[in-house]
């Protein structure tokens, strides 16, 4: 059994203080489903969230914000537009961006999306293993939102699409993988309640934006951010009534973990 | 006083159990407010939610679904294209469908989308007394999304609504109407901070969806709803300090129910 | 140091048991990440929200609705339609409407739209210091959401504000100013938590809404409603574990607060 990757646990509270003392401006283009979980989720953690997502506006904004967040989970035309404007002008502005394919191979107009998107060169991708398996190969996987696949499973895969679209990938579920292609974590934080509520994965995407806004590295920023929520999560479980509790208590914990708190509670090996 | 229908209630608990069994997925275009308090509602009582309402994507992904949910709370030009095409789809594909058509008689646009929306033969329609009566009549009925009259003296409308649609008919208030023409059943579960808060009508429709995607045949599938959601309404009531609690209750209940707590607190007469 | 407004103070209970008694029909055009609490704030409070913002019905609904409120937080080409239509329908028909001009200095689509909302008449205008500032000045101030300048300096701006285009300016922070140019009212309830979630300066908005829809005067509606939500927040914040908790205690406060409550805990003098 691999061991904690104490060097880089070491990390982790100055990650989170950054992130606190920065309060980084993250722009959010996401889906109608979890706009206000993850405002509020990028508030509790330290961020300063703008949902701004009008084609009017989202490149203009992406130029003065400190990272952008695309999540596709509700699509439409005018959002897609201001998708792909805004993570183009963020990667003309040096301004990092992750992008969330949300149910990405459950129907082509998904699909082609991404396909435009990963044009953009996305700093990081963060979705569960079917999400990342059907950007990988391009193949419909999954049936919807759900996770279908073991992550660990699937850090190959990953560590190959990370080197080919040269972009950190990060994997969620039982256990989480983060790699650029070239180191790989495992995170054995989280819950199972995670599930239970919409919004929680989203969440992650949008606190890997907000670490990323706040100047960590994309490898480190990415598993700071999954280390983070799923220590939350683990809080938030503790004799918890039900799903609308858990959903309450995470909140309550993101706002409440110390930098010191990530490091004693973060469960990282290398793989 | 008409005594409990307990051939009904006692098919509840398997009812319950197929629904969790099964894990549906349940394609929603639903409105604007309500979308993270649905898919929370979905997932609590055993569903998989999909929200996917784009006009690119909504009718080929409603012929994967396992039942489709439409609510008219939150129109827009696109999302009426989505909603018409997705319920085509969705009768073409033989996948249940019902509809929520949220405050009707308030404007010329939402009587003219439901009239278009009936003549996709929705398998279920739910609404509260005014909605059901504006869809029966055709005419301005209620100011808004808040029911005006008493379910009870609208079961002979709905019950020739029902007929001439060839759809069941459900009607939420204080007691609620199930009825396909000919069997109409009164259910008497719920508690009045249901209206406190936004959505639970909405939840309702969606959960209505739910059994019927776990293939519960229609008349049942609403009645189990209604049960389901009141009983978790009368759970959530219990000490309860105020409507924002009574939310966070409710998801919590709506996960804790049993199957055999459906039936044991079910209160269903035949009208 | 001034001293409480008694002759103001002793009116708040009758303007609240007006609302509760008109339970007005607040329109709402708001944004996309608020729209669930404004709508549960309204409930709370005592009003009836309509969350009707489609440029096919926003007109006709706003020539009904006991008040309208609009909200530019989440701006696309279609619901500035809405809102330019709604405003001056509300206009011509008499019904008061308010404008919240959420991170105005943000984005030039902000700035046009919030000009062509003002040639509309609002009856009121809330929104936080340099929100007011970039109103009163077309210059871009602030860099998104968050309030930065202190309320208290920005007295004088708002009370010219209000003078020249004949409305009632509110401007929250850590004291509140309301003013319409001759009167001047400091308003030091509250808590800092209010910051903490997003949507409180909405649900703000939304209640001063509710306020005049009760047919309250509307230099009184913006006072009664910035401490109604100042108190809730203070009640909110007693013991408070996060975030997550304060957003579902602050309703339960919302609805609990009684007409007597309001004059008891109101910090509120004479500029």
């Amino acid at each position: 059994m691999p061991s904690t990757d104490h060097d880089f646990v070491s990390t982790l509270p100055s990650a989170l203080r950054r992130l606190r003392d920065a309060r980084p401006l993250v722009q959010n283009i996401t889906n109608d489903v979890v706009m206000n979980f993850t405002a509020n989720a990028l508030l509790a953690a330290g961020a300063s969230p703008a949902m701004v997502h009008a084609p009017e506006e989202a490149s203009e904004f992406a130029r003065i914000a400190s990272s952008l967040v695309v999540n596709i989970g509700t699509l439409t035309a005018p959002s897609v537009t201001a998708m792909v404007g805004a993570a183009a002008a963020a990667r003309e502005a040096g301004v990092p961006w992750v992008l969330d394919p949300v149910a990405v191979g459950a129907t082509t107009f998904r699909r082609e999306t991404v396909a435009k998107l990963l044009e953009e060169k996305p700093t990081i991708v963060r979705g569960n293993a079917s999400e990342i398996l059907a950007v990988a190969t391009g193949v419909r996987a999954g049936r919807g939102v759900d996770a279908d696949g073991a992550s660990s499973e699937v850090a190959d895969v990953a560590a190959a699409l990370a080197k080919r679209t040269d972009s950190v990938i990060a994997v969620t579920g039982a256990v989480d993988v983060v790699t650029d292609g070239t180191t790989t974590w495992a995170i054995a934080n989280g819950h199972p309640l995670l599930t239970a509520i919409t919004g929680s994965g989203c969440a992650v995407t949008a606190i890997v934006g907000a670490f990323l806004g706040a100047r960590v590295a994309p490898l480190e920023a990415a598993a700071a951010a999954l280390v983070l929520v799923g220590i939350a999560g683990e809080r938030a479980a503790l004799d918890c009534p039900g799903p609308g509790s858990f959903a309450v208590r995470f909140m309550d914990a993101l706002a409440a973990i110390t930098p010191e708190d990530l490091a004693a509670g973060a469960r990282v090996t290398r793989a």
